[in-house]
């Protein structure tokens, strides 16, 4: 019988040894030589994957979108999916998703971080990067503009700026949390977050 | 007579040069080389001021505080200072301090942000930061508790929490300004967080 590779299954291996090493050095220190250590391969081998340096940060991005994207459509404590619940339940989750609220959510965060910051002077990495933001920002208004049509958005509020200062907010809460968690602790981030949609939502329950 | 050396005079020519090259090539990439060659000095004369990369660094972010304390105490135009103003003026004044809207205050926000990339990983960057950081955040919450005195914040908001979220709102705002331009030029930043401060201070006047 020929020798079959489970790509896939290889790939996710690989997956969940990069994951490690940010977590456990920060994505400044996760090096393909770190990577080998965890994962037992040899440096030659993950060569393939990571011929540089930048491949293993996109690797990791790639990884960081998934599992944000998994989070995002996850079941609620019910089982039900997040399109049976209402647009402010719905923007809530999303964006309550991009925060570094745990272990998982932070390395995304940390990976985000990095990617951003080196984005600045690589045209690539920024294009791949803009993709994700676009779809993030799109899916936004989309719900805020659901959200106008129902008459529950702030009177008189333009759902584009809402979307685009929502999403500001966001990523500056996300950095406070990631820069300084001692000031910005997860339950404070939700708390300023949930302050933010009570006013974008008047008198919406956010919980359901 | 003792052949004297203004070294304010040094540090400030020195500085220019740094500032000049950030803004041509990127804090990434402002080397003490690169330096040395703007301003003209040689790498020697140059490791007296910066021993390190990092020392570099720190003496652009001391430059971008520097920068942004001068534009924050600026007069208005009309010869007024900042603090003979309302509180709703003063906080939009300090915090479009803060945005990237022009040439300067885009290499402060530069700078700013590799700042903290490299405070994450780096105690004594993150000490210094923090510093700045600190005292903004405790004028802001100052303004914030003398509307709340006036009757001029939003009923029923908390200075703290109205302080963090505009925090993060600016800071997500000037990384969207940084990282996509193209998507949140200076006009937009400026617009949204007036939006937000329209609702900080409800029917106030920002302008006066």
């Amino acid at each position: 019988m020929p020798k079959l590779v489970d790509h896939e299954a290889r790939r996710r291996e690989l997956a969940q040894a990069v994951w490690r090493v940010v977590q456990r050095d920060g994505v400044e220190r996760a090096s393909v030589r770190a990577v080998a250590a965890e994962s037992g391969w040899s440096a030659g081998a993950l060569r393939h994957y990571f011929p540089t340096q930048d491949a293993l940060l996109h690797f990791a991005m790639d990884l960081a979108a998934e599992k944000f994207t998994e989070r995002a459509r996850a079941l609620d404590e019910h089982g039900v999916p997040p399109q049976e619940h209402s647009a402010p339940w719905r923007v809530r989750r999303l964006l309550t998703t991009l925060l570094p609220l745990d272990a998982d959510s932070k390395v995304s965060a940390e990976v985000w971080m990095a990617f951003v910051t080196r984005a600045r002077v690589d045209p690539v990495l920024r294009a791949a990067g803009r993709k994700g933001d676009e779809l993030i920002a799109e899916w936004l208004l989309d719900r805020l503009r659901d959200a106008a049509e129902e008459g529950i958005l702030r009177t008189g509020a333009d759902p584009v700026r809402e979307a685009l200062r929502l999403l500001a907010l966001t990523d500056g809460l996300a950095l406070h949390g990631l820069i300084t968690p001692e000031a910005m602790p997860p339950e404070l981030m939700v708390q300023l977050l949930e302050d933010h949609l009570r006013e974008v939502f008047p008198g919406r329950d956010l919980s359901t």
